[in-house]
């Protein structure tokens, strides 16, 4: 058996190598190291992608035939069990003899779970938790899409300090600075889809494009979606975007939600405005909030958050602030919601056929 | 002459002394030290309020007659030349045979500025400005009030990430945690005047005094005054202030300041609710903003601030964010009016005789 530092050294290697991985996409950022019966590091992998190996089998790729007999795989998820573009990982690590197997995190998959039990049933010897935590934290938006079954949601705004999003007569220009301006085109680019309504497709003729500070466009893209039921022109300036708009008719926030998701979106980045912003707060459907706190006093009544179905102070819905940035003159902040006694699955209305 | 490191560090002594004093008040906090000519100190000295010597007449009690001649008095605030409950200081300096004075600040007082004068026009060496900015931002709040003619406004709101300061219904008990509302009552007792509206007197009877973290009264009291025409029933609590409160009638928020100032009120804490808190801002007469943010969403029209006069972005009301400071799961963020280019004074309306 490995010293437990052996084993933890080689998960945070795991994790890192994870890191390499594409943080958009359909698949977890997954990674593996193999060590010998004698603890030395022989192999190293990571996924790099939907159709491409996954992170055990791009590990055991390095070796020789036979050279991982005896060995031990460290893998920060559960080894799949689901023959996908490519074979289960269960399956090529009882192949290639690997006599045990440390995880981090379970399999959340309704088709790709059981990796464990499987590797068990042929003799294989099984650990999970190891570092869970740090990887359940690493993973959190990929886990909460598998969990529920939807994408990932954050959702974004940027206000005054007194809860503003424009001026009373809709001027809003510039209320954040350039910092934190780019810091929503890095954060864009970690999504696959970017989500207006009509709104502020039609107010303010958003790009909903990724770049960098020269305005050049970042390397991976969100999908743009509009959704609302009005037409956008022609014209408009998200037809100029890499990908070819997506337009999602109706006012139904769970059902454009399972939409996405079928087409393969896990993190959705939703940039408002304040009526589809407010829509997804009361549907209970947002998992990170960025609110964007420009150091100015506007007044009046664009506010950045609309009705969001709370009534009385026993109904506000709290928030667990994870991070707090200066950017510039404005300041970021990061949030969770908190969740509630009832499983949030319940709070996803059923999808209506009508809606997609 | 004294090396600079000497003046340095005696000047940084003298403000380290001035903190003893009492931070509300009339009068500034000052701070003297005396160095021999061989640089030694020889005296220290601070105000400990109105009605009590100034600190370079205390420091001097502390000297033998004819001990001072040739000494260099280093003191934060440029010396008084002011006849009120004490001598001018300027007099007192001349008369002890001081050599040499420096000073931080030159004094802002209508009645007692031109002790520099008065000092050089007896012979004595004056040099003003030495640590000139760490001084400025120690006295601040009374050196706004001094240059003004009005007390130094701090504006304190607690509100949800979305800018409301209750729930629709009204409800509003417990947004922030309690080290947010103990970090107010602290605040509240570096003030000499604490201020609400009618609006808030009713509706949550509060006590307006400044408590610890027991429930006990902190050992300076700011006076508590109701702001508006509505009559405060006699049972209402900030009747059991240990201050009798003062009740102010009308609207204009520049007269109020007024009459406060003419009480010797220099720093003023308005405690809102949102009409009054709309009110000081719309009219520019806020210095500081105290606003704590919990990590709550509300929604609902119970806006923290409602209209403050902007109409469009080129009106909006830019801060300065001096401090942003995490108390348990709230934010308090402390910032400053960045000054317009048109003169603050001009931005006072004049008093009007009928609403005092
Ligand atoms: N400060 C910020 O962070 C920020 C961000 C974005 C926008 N803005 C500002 O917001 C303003 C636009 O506000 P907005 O509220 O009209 O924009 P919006 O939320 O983008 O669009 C609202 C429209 O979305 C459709 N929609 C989709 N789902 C809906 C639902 N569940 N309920 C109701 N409607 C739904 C409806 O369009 P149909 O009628 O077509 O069905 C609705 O009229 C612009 O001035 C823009 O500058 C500010
Ligand atoms: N979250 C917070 O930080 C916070 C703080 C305080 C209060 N609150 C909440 O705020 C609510 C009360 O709101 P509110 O706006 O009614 O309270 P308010 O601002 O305390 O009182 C408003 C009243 O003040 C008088 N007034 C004084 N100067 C005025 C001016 N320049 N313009 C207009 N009126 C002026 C008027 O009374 P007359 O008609 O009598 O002349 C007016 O009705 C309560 O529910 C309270 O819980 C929240």
């Amino acid at each position: 058996m490995h010293q437990q530092h052996t084993l933890d050294s080689a998960m945070r290697r795991a994790l890192q190598l994870a890191g390499n991985g594409p943080a958009a996409g359909v698949n977890p950022r997954v990674g593996c190291v193999i060590l010998s019966p004698v603890g030395e590091v022989i192999a190293e992998g990571w996924h790099r992608g939907a159709g491409t190996a996954h992170a055990e089998v791009d590990a055991l790729a390095q070796l020789a035939p036979d050279a991982a007999r005896g060995a031990t795989a460290v893998v920060t998820l559960e080894p799949c069990n689901h023959t996908g573009r490519t074979g289960p990982c269960a399956l090529a690590l009882i192949d290639a003899g690997i006599g045990r197997v440390v995880y981090a995190v379970a399999d959340p998959g309704r088709h790709s779970s059981g990796g464990a039990d499987r590797l068990r049933a042929a003799g294989v010897d099984v650990t999970g938790g190891l570092l869970a935590d740090e990887v359940e934290a690493f993973l959190s938006d990929w886990l909460v899409a598998a969990r529920l079954g939807r994408p990932f949601v954050t959702l974004k705004w940027a206000s005054s300090l007194d809860g503003r999003a424009a001026a009373a007569d809709g001027s809003s220009r510039w209320i954040t600075g350039p910092l934190a301006r780019q810091d929503v085109h890095e954060r864009r680019a970690a999504a696959d889809a970017i989500l207006v309504g009509t709104g502020t497709a039609l107010a303010d003729d958003p790009g909903l494009t990724a770049r960098d500070r020269d305005g050049a466009l970042l390397p991976h893209q969100p999908q743009p979606v509009v959704v609302g039921d009005r037409a956008v022109p022609a014209g408009a300036a998200v037809h100029r975007h890499p990908l070819a708009p997506w337009f999602v008719p109706g006012h139904d926030v769970a059902a454009v939600l399972a939409t996405l998701h079928e087409r393969g979106i896990r993190r959705v980045f939703v940039e408002g405005g304040p009526t589809l912003a407010s829509a997804f707060v009361r549907a209970g459907l947002v998992d990170e909030f960025l609110v964007y706190l420009a150091p100015t006093l506007l007044g009046g009544d664009r506010l950045a958050l609309g009705d969001i179905g709370v009534t009385g102070i026993a109904g506000q819905r709290r928030l667990h602030i994870d991070d707090l940035v200066r950017l510039g003159e404005d300041i970021l902040l990061v949030a969770r919601t908190i969740p509630t006694e009832t499983t949030t699955d319940q709070t996803i209305p059923a999808v209506t056929a009508s809606e997609k």
